[in-house]
């Protein structure tokens, strides 16, 4: 059994952690993180897992999902086997010590991610031992993914922030939504932020939904993913102070003739960073689960320990291939060393932004 | 829902079906095996698959597994996700049939191969609609694969003939069993012949163990693979040939100097071709399962059909890459243009084999 406490990746957006200089800092953050979000994790486990209700029924198997786990990374990969692994491990604790050993279940996880993705390298990093079957189901978790009534646990960290797919008002000239000059929705108009919502919205009503009919009752669910608290706006949270540094890189490119204007104005980041408020409401319309944990938390355990790399390399991490596809891979080198520039330059305002919680950890059991 | 016909691929061993000039002739012995198995696999979902039971169950998903599914190219991933859908069909229809529609269950398929292979594509060809959730098991089957009792039905079609290792008294100088200047026991001393079937023996007494372990008591085992009837002996089945044929090419490439005698002496095909009686034996000794079916059959709808294109073909498809690994991949092409040539020259006698079972299809029933 597996006591790795180097399992949850939290450090927003993404991590790259492979072996360059920055790799320790870079590992620091990220157990730090861990720790945080595993002893969370842990909590909710003892405190509202029902394991008694599972080892009553004839069902042997105990289903764990991880949705939308290759996201990033190589690295990234092996951290969420990991993190599943402890989940594993604190359930196994749980029905030792309700003195149900011998009603221990068996494990199946599913890693779940896009068809199109390389799952390949998930597999093939897999430890050797571990507690568990292995399963990868490909798809998008917008839509159902699994039997009725066949999962037992979901986990899903840093993957809903991501929205379907792009809003169309953004692009649209005649619309008060059109996006012009930006990328993102965080220091925009409220038109254009409103269009954001209605997609995140529509996005997390159709995950609930699927997530409801797969889930058994008494299921619990952890989703964990960039968040803002309740009452602060949108452009004051650091998340969206590092888009808008994003856009602002690529408007300077613009202004310079790397990349056209119409380019930048085609071009919206479709990430979402929503508040306790708005998924507090969205889980209730939904209506079957009960919300056992919704915060915003602060993933880094000391604000003092950001660093300018650390911070880029996360942010290429997870957002190259999106502006890749869109700008070519040839800017990539060229924004993000002024990126980088950009946020050293107001570093001291970006830092002191960090004491706004930018995480949001929920907990929901299926009823 | 699926009406395809053209499901299983079961021309031995190994069909490859892409578009050459041969494609058609290859298809059309494909369609013929495929109805064959079809009907086969339909009639023993009617006659023994216990719906009722499934139903009063507060199990709501039907689990499948296809065990082994990626030995091959492409095309042949896309006729297993068709098999799995055909096999549900029938389920399907006799969950109505018996006027238990309103049970019906959700189905989920597993399918299974080895951690390295690529299933990328496999998930890239899964028909959009389709009535079941898709799920892939890396991992070698010798081994568990799955939670206890949680697999309704299992299908391996030719995967299992594959022995998990080579056979070290085989390469032993010192050993009656040295396999000095042939790649396979179709025509090799006893000795030869007995360290193959003990090595087949360990194999599946493993797996008949996992997957009594995996199978719920009334699951079904649908097992198909290369066959000899009772009473043949090995040297006279056309698979026994067609592996002397290719080992007779591989000889003579050496004598050339094309490759070294020791390359050949050190190279055995890891493929075995068991018997009904060996595999009751095995099946009977494990103690779990009821044989509900147990026959050699003749794949090919028309012995007259076999042609010598498309059987080197296959041959070439299922056994290149063992080849290549051992001897290189430029020696290839070389080796299937004799072999190709060889088995033309002894056609008439090949052709005649041809009215032997060369197919063990088996049926077996968790008790």
């Amino acid at each position: 059994m597996s006591n790795n406490t180097d399992t949850v990746p939290e450090s927003y957006p993404m991590n790259s952690g492979d072996g360059t200089n920055s790799y320790t800092e870079n590992s620091y953050f990220q157990k730090a993180a861990t720790n945080v979000v595993k002893a969370k994790i842990d909590d909710v486990i003892a405190e509202k897992l029902d394991v008694k209700k599972n080892s009553s029924t004839s069902e042997s198997t105990f289903r764990l999902a991880d949705l939308g786990c290759s996201v990033g990374p190589n690295t990234f990969l092996t951290m969420h086997s990991h993190t599943m692994q402890n989940i594993i491990d604190v359930v196994q604790h749980k029905y030792q010590s309700q003195g149900l050993a011998s009603h221990m279940p068996e494990f199946q996880v599913f890693f779940n991610d896009h068809a199109s993705n390389d799952f390949n390298t998930l597999f093939a990093s897999l430890p050797q031992r571990r507690s568990y079957f292995a399963t990868r189901v490909p798809g998008s978790f917008h839509d159902r993914l699994f039997p009725e009534s066949s999962l037992h646990f979901v986990h899903s960290s840093y993957a809903l922030q991501w929205l379907s797919k792009l809003l169309e008002e953004l692009l649209n000239k005649n619309s008060a939504a059109w996006n012009k000059g930006r990328v993102h929705y965080a220091s925009a108009p409220d038109e254009v932020a409103q269009a954001y919502t209605d997609q995140f919205a529509k996005d997390i009503t159709t995950f609930l939904d699927c997530r409801a009919k797969e889930l058994v009752v008494g299921g619990l669910m952890v989703l964990i993913m960039p968040g803002i608290p309740n009452g602060i706006h949108r452009s004051s949270a650091p998340t969206g102070m590092i888009f808008d540094f994003l856009g602002l890189c690529l408007i300077d490119m613009a202004k310079e003739g790397l990349i056209s204007e119409a380019q930048v104005n085609t071009f919206n980041l479709p990430v979402y960073v929503a508040s306790p408020k708005e998924m507090t409401q969205l889980v209730e319309t939904n209506g079957c689960f009960n919300i056992e944990r919704m915060e915003t938390t602060q993933p880094r355990a000391r604000v003092d320990g950001i660093s300018g790399q650390a911070l880029t390399k996360h942010l290429r991490a997870g957002m190259e291939g999106i502006i890749s596809k869109h700008f070519g891979t040839k800017i990539i080198d060229e924004l993000f060393d002024r990126f980088s520039k950009k946020q050293q330059e107001s570093f001291n305002l970006l830092e002191s932004k960090y004491n706004v919680g930018t995480q949001l950890f929920m907990v929901l059991k299926r009823i």
